[in-house]
Parts: structure tokens; C-alpha cells; sequence
């Protein structure tokens, strides 16, 4: 069963602290979230497992982790300073900004059963590019307008990739094929953000930069098309909300060669199947643009460098054919957020209780689970088994992470795990302390189970397994 | 033993791939640094042992991710807007801008041998204020100095928290005390930053907000400088390498009651004891400051409004007492670059080989130790071996990090397991395929032993722990 809808996500989201209104005090900013305890726990769950995914169990993929502020000449021979924009008109009727490409996906302010430029009174302006980098100002500068100071927050991680490519290969030793993998924030100043935590200014990205032979590339970003698959698979996203999209010429981003986009199905309510999906990932074929873009040495047709100031040539030297060329890259960019969304969207159910009220169960893998295991004392007024339920707490920790919990009785104690996907409750009740046996109940099923305290950790390790 | 500098780290970090500088290949970015595949572990780790350690093993700490840009109100209110700033000065002569209160820290460009302002030629302006904050401009509008879109790259972690108090005690059900902990990148347009990731524009904080009632402050802010000397401990930081500093009253923050330092022997090489040390991080009593000027209600004496924006009231209402206060708050505020630098530190140390060659070992603690296990073929050319070591690697994996590596001969993969601190190498050869048995190798002794396969992973399991 997946989520109704994103309005369904974003309410349980609030109620039981996973995502936030960011500001929220001061009236918030533009579709900006903050993710509360429960929240942060599933993204690092979904980063480490990604994470652990390309890098550890893989034996050819660096992590690395670069910084957001980059000198600005990486913009510069990027493209972005350039190309990285959207186009915008004004409305000069009713002061209204929009892009252009994007007229018919919103309202017009004024009268909002119209789209902008659809009705007679709207007096649209020319279309200009805009710049989706965030500037800033860099050191102690007299003016804000000084050039020399200006940076831009990175708009994507994937290029603190390809300007380290050098100094990975050398402390690496690595040989060609290998990629290089990073998890970090990235800023883009959209028009209009919006749809929860799908599209927001500031979001996490997960990219991995593969380097290979130019005659490898086709079938390497093949694998990783599969292999993305099993991934979403493995975090439990379920493969028939999953579409695979190809990317016409027309869309291509000029220095793609083919480029599939996994989307994924974040409006089940609309009635078009088509325009239910949306992308959740892109797999690139990006050739050898971005390694040439940042070198020294390539050069145009009347001899002059293309790249002025760039120190250093990122060609590889094959030492078995004896050739140097400039590694293609394939690019799986996936949004931490966006897989979070998809996640609890594919996890959510509901589940009538014999009293015959609605219960919400957050069906998590319990890779990803915030809390594996709740520890509940049945009775909290009572020190021998409050005792028992956190020396339990304690002992199960360093296997998975567990919680004690006395906040409630036992009903509410179970609703509040479920709903937050809790995949076991251990209750310590009267009888423990005689029978030295605890209750376990599995999130899915309520079916309880007794289990003696001696055989716990392994049981539950198993079942987690 | 520690590392004699901090460019014995710089060069160890290059080298080895834990620390590059950023933007190399265009020239950097002024003390500005990306972090490669050692170091993005090492710092990982650090990060998990800080949120184990706080939040997972404790039972009232909740952990938070809250966003880089926020409202701008939030920096109004939290004093920034108008306080967070240094004095500046320029010098008319050598258009140099320095630090008022650092001028006896730098020199002059023009005149290396003497401090800005100590020259009879030094032209000096009076000083005037200038905020770290960077700034930048959120959402499409016309001009950069449009101040509605004005915003700022947080300066700090800790105001994200300040401003969830609420989203959290809600969502939670807690009951003072109780704390909320947070990681995360954040920026200060520092004028002068400087010695390696000492200081930079761009870092990344472990801050924590500890809520309780006022006259509990004094003890729990004690127990927390208590418990911080002994988490140094358990990262492999030296206690003979760390001093408590008590800020006097003239350098407390206006809103402290008591700040504790602790310092770091970050410049070993100096002369004067004194000047060796330097912040590793600081343990703060705010008091209600936050909180209060976050909330809607308190009044000036005149009855108005001192915060005018919020839209909530942060105040706690103790159920026993029926009281309604604004919570005191204890903030121990660590940066990740500078626990990875005293780790390195410590973990540095220098051993002669029978060849009477010094080697570097980084004694690293196992549980910060970028990889625990490395598995090498003695071999590389003969399948069996091989497969037999790839083998290895993937049994050990999902319980302790484990490689492969075998670019090179068993004395270089030795030596370059040793200078990256990985524990244990673990060595297939030809014997291996009769015995089925290998030699695991330790990086402090260099001692060998002999271990069958079978018992390997609870060997290493153990000696690990």
C-alpha cells in the first residue's frame, strides 16, 4: 500500500517530528523544511545505506566530501555561470514572476483560474535568463558588487568531483574503471519550489562520478540503471510506482550522450498516469566533458587553451595500450530527499484494530528504521521493571538501535511506534521479573511473542535480518 | 606521541588522501579544504561516535537536521544581525584590511617583519564593524539589493535548535531535562583564516542544546565538561594535550553565565606553553537568552514587544509545579575539522623498521579507523589467491570495513596501511589455499599471527572491541 498522497506524508511527517516547516516561528521561507529526530535518523539511514551500497561493499568507488564554496573559476568552466538557467518573464499586469517553460503548471496571482499568459489582461514581458546559483560574497571586501569576492554556493556535488579527480587517482593508485561518490548539500534558487520536501532551494544530493573508457560507458550506465533499481528495491520502494524515462535529444543537457531518469509515482492522486510520475533520479552519460572542461590542455580550433586557468591536465595515461585520453563519466545523482519522500510514501499503510478504529503503520525496512526496537515498561510506576526495560535498552543498543519509552500506556505506546515504523516493541511486565521474559510484538502483524531475556538480542537480530 | 605540527598532518593528509585543498587545480579558495576518501570516513566516524554517544546511548537527547538558510528574522532576533561581527581596519599605505584585535597575530604585507600598525608608514583607518555573515539572495527577484530576499548562510548550528524547541517538545512528549543535538555544515566570512582546517570560512559543527530548569544549569553544564574530556578520550585524544580554559567575564558572550574552553595543543612547536593551545570547543551556559528572544511574549518595561515576529511562545510549563519558565540552556559546541585535526595529532607517531627506515603508523582508535581490515594477496597474479582474499573481504564486510587491495608488494601495502591506520592486514598466501588459515598483521606491534579462516571474523571481532 503507498500513501493517498504527499499531503498525507507531509501531515504525519509534522505530527510525529520527521519533518518540520523550517522557520516555523517566523512565518517560515518558501518551501524550506527541517528535519526533526525521527527525520534525521531515516535520511542518515538512507545515506549510509547508499553509501555502503557503492562504497564499502564495492572495491572500486572513493567517497569524498568537498566543499560547498568552490572558487568560482569551477562555475566558470562547468558551464553553469552561463547555462545553469531558467527562463523568467513578469507579468506587468499583476507583478507576477514565472518561468516561462513552466506557464501552464501555475495560477495566475490575480486570478487564479487562469494561467499567466492566458488571459487577456496579463501583459507578460520578454523572457530573460535567470541564474539558479545562490551568490555570495567571499572575504572582507569593501563592496558586495566587488567581482574578485563573488562565489556561489554549488548548485550540484558532481563537480567537486571532477576538479578532485586528480588528486583521488594519485592517492588511490587507482586504474580505470572507478568512481568517486559524494553525499552533500546542494542550492538552487528556484522560482518555484514547492510539493513538500520535492523540490526545495537547499536539498541533499548523493552522486557518484564513474570514470571509464569511452567504449565501456554504454554498457556500464546500463548497470547502473539495474543496479539503482535493486537499490530502491532494497530500501523498499516499490517497483510499480518506479517508470523508466529516456531522455529525448531534446532534453539532453548539451554534453549528454543519453541520459534515463528513474521517476517515481509522488502524485498517485492524479488522474493522467502520465503526470503522476516525477523524477526521483537521473542516470547520465555525460562523455568526457566535464574532465576536459577543467583541464589545461584542450585547446580550440585556432590553437587557443579552452580552459585559461586550470593548472592541471585530467587525461589518463592507460599503461597497458600505451594511450591518454579523457575518461567518459557516467552520473547516477540521486536527492537524499526525494528518496526519503518516496520511502515514507511506499511505507505508508493503514490497518484497522479489532476495535474497528484506523491505524497508520509505517511499514519501513528495518534497515532504514529510525528506532528498531522500543523497550516499554508495562507498568512505569514500578522500579524493578522500569529497570529491567532500560538495562534491556542498554543491552540491545550496540547491536540496534533501541529506545526506552514510558511515555504513555502501552496502547498509545504501540499506535506511536507503529506510525513511526518501529519494527519491534519489547514490553517488560509483572511477570518478567518472575518468568525473566519479555513480550515482543511485531509492527506488521500485532502478533506478540514471549521471549525469554537470555535468548532476546539473537531473536531480534535474526528477525531484522 | 603526537604529530611535532600541524604541517606534518597537512603533508601526511595530502599525501594519503584524507585532506586536499579546494579548488586546487584553480588556484584554491583561501583556506578552504575538501576532504578525500580517508578523510571523509575518519570524519564520518567521529560524527557517529559524537551521535552515538549522545544521542543513541542516552535516553533525553533527540537529534535534528534543520536547514542552512533560514528566515532572516531568525538572525534579527538571535542577535547576529547586529552583533556577530569583528572590528576591522584598513592601512591606507599597504591596502592591507586586518583585525583590530589580531594585529600583533599578523604581519605586514609590505613589510613582513612588522604587525600591521607597528611601522611609523602604517596609515591605519579607524576600525569599523564587520558582520561574518555571508550573505546571499533568495527567490527571482529584480535586484541583489532587494532586502526582502536577503538571507545568510547560518553562522551556527545551534539557532536551527533554538527555533524547534517547540516542533521538538511537542513531538517528542519530553520533559525538561532534555537535549536536542544537531551536525552540520556552517559558514563565517572569517578575515583571516588559516592553519590547515584549523579555521575556515566553511565548517561543520556538533552542537547540542541541553534544556533544563535554571538551577540545575551549573551541575549539568559540570557533568558535561566532565563527560566531553572523557569522549576526547575515547576518540584517542590525549588528556595531557587538553586544558580547561574558564573564559573571564570580559571575553563572555553578553547572554553567558559561564563559558568552559576546552583547548587543544594545536602548535606543539611553540615555545611559550601558553600559546600552544588553542579552542577545541567550548561548553556554554546561555541561560534563557534563546529562547526568550525567540518567543513572542516578553516585554520590555515599557509593555512592548520585544520580539515582534515570532509567532510562538517557548516557554515550558513544569506539570509538578504548575510553573511556566523559559528553560535554561547548556551547549557543549564541538567542530568536527577540529576533533578530526587532534585526532590525527594524537594518532600520529613515528617507528624504525629493521632497516632502521622510520615509518609512520596513525594509531588511530579501531572504532575512527577509516578502514579496520585490509585484505591483501601475497599474490596477485595467481587466481586462487585472489579469490580466496576477495573472499575474505566480503565475509568480513558487514561487520567491520573491510578492503581489498592489492596495488602493490606486501611490504608497500604494509607501510601504506600503517600511515592511513588501519588495524589489522590480513594476508593470503600460497600456505592459505593448503591450511586454509592467513597471517593478520598488527599496525602498532607489527607482530603476526597465524589464524584459521574459520575463526577469523570473531578474532578480529575481539580484538577490535
Amino acid at each position: 500500500m503507498t500513501a493517498p498522497n504527499i499531503e498525507t506524508i507531509v501531515s504525519l511527517a509534522k505530527r510525529r517530528g520527521f519533518v518540520f516547516p523550517a522557520s516555523e516561528i517566523y512565518g517560515g521561507l518558501g518551501s524550506s523544511w527541517d528535519y526533526g529526530s525521527l527525520g534525521v535518523e531515516l535520511a542518515n539511514n538512507i545515506k549510509q545505506s547508499w553509501w555502503r551500497w557503492l562504497v564499502h561493499e564495492r572495491d572500486d568507488i572513493e567517497g569524498l566530501d568537498s566543499s560547498i564554496i568552490q572558487n568560482r573559476l569551477v562555475w566558470k568552466y562547468s558551464g553553469h555561470e552561463t547555462t545553469f538557467s531558467d527562463p523568467l518573464v513578469d507579468c506587468r499586469a499583476c507583478k507576477g514572476r514565472f518561468r516561462l517553460d513552466k506557464l501552464q503548471d501555475v495560477n495566475c496571482p490575480k486570478h487564479p483560474s487562469v494561467h499567466p499568459g492566458d488571459d487577456k489582461e496579463c501583459d507578460l514581458t520578454e523572457a530573460r535568463e535567470f541564474n539558479l546559483m545562490f551568490r555570495t560574497t567571499v572575504g572582507a571586501v569593501s563592496s558586495e558588487d566587488d567581482e574578485s569576492a563573488l562565489a556561489y554556493l554549488r548548485p550540484e556535488t558532481a563537480q567537486g568531483i571532477f576538479i578532485n579527480f586528480a588528486n583521488v587517482l594519485n592517492t588511490s593508485r587507482r586504474k580505470l574503471p572507478f568512481g568517486i561518490a559524494q553525499i552533500g548539500k546542494a542550492f538552487r534558487n528556484e522560482v518555484t519550489p514547492g510539493n513538500f520536501i520535492f523540490r526545495t532551494r537547499e536539498f541533499e544530493q548523493m552522486e557518484m562520478e564513474y570514470f571509464c573508457r569511452p567504449e565501456d560507458a554504454p554498457r556500464i550506465q546500463q548497470e547502473f540503471i539495474d543496479g539503482f533499481l535493486d537499490w530502491f528495491d532494497s530500501v523498499g520502494i516499490l517497483r510499480e510506482n518506479l517508470k523508466l524515462y529516456e531522455q529525448t535529444p531534446e532534453e539532453l543537457a548539451h554534453y549528454a550522450e543519453r541520459t534515463v531518469d528513474i521517476l517515481y509515482r509522488f502524485f498517485p492522486e492524479r488522474e493522467d498516469e502520465e503526470k503522476q510520475f516525477d523524477e526521483l533520479m537521473g542516470i547520465a552519460n555525460r562523455k568526457d566533458f566535464d574532465l576536459k572542461a577543467h583541464s589545461k590542455k584542450p585547446e580550440d580550433a585556432e590553437g587557443k587553451r579552452l580552459n585559461q586557468d586550470s593548472t592541471e591536465d585530467l587525461s589518463y595515461f592507460d599503461e597497458q595500450t600505451k594511450q591518454r585520453f579523457y575518461p567518459y563519466v557516467i552520473e547516477p545523482a540521486v536527492g537524499v530527499n526525494r528518496t526519503l519522500l518516496a520511502v515514507l510514501m511506499d511505507a505508508y499503510s493503514e490497518k484497522t484494530n479489532e476495535k474497528g478504529e484506523t491505524r497508520v503503520i509505517l511499514k519501513l525496512k528495518p534497515e532504514l528504521a529510525p528506532i528498531k526496537v522500543a523497550v516499554l515498561p508495562l507498568a512505569k510506576n514500578k522500579p524493578e521493571i522500569v529497570a529491567m526495560a532500560k538495562n534491556l535498552k542498554k543491552q540491545l543498543l550496540p547491536v540496534m538501535r533501541t529506545v526506552y519509552d514510558d511515555t504513555g500506556g502501552i496502547g498509545k505506546l504501540y499506535a506511536r511506534q507503529d506510525e513511526i515504523g518501529t519494527p519491534f516493541c519489547v514490553t517488560v511486565d509483572h511477570e518478567s521479573l518472575e518468568d525473566n521474559a519479555v513480550t515482543v510484538r511485531d509492527r506488521d502483524t500485532w502478533e506478540q511473542e514471549r521471549i525469554k531475556v537470555s535468548e532476546l538480542k539473537e531473536y531480534l537480530r535474526k528477525r531484522l535480518d
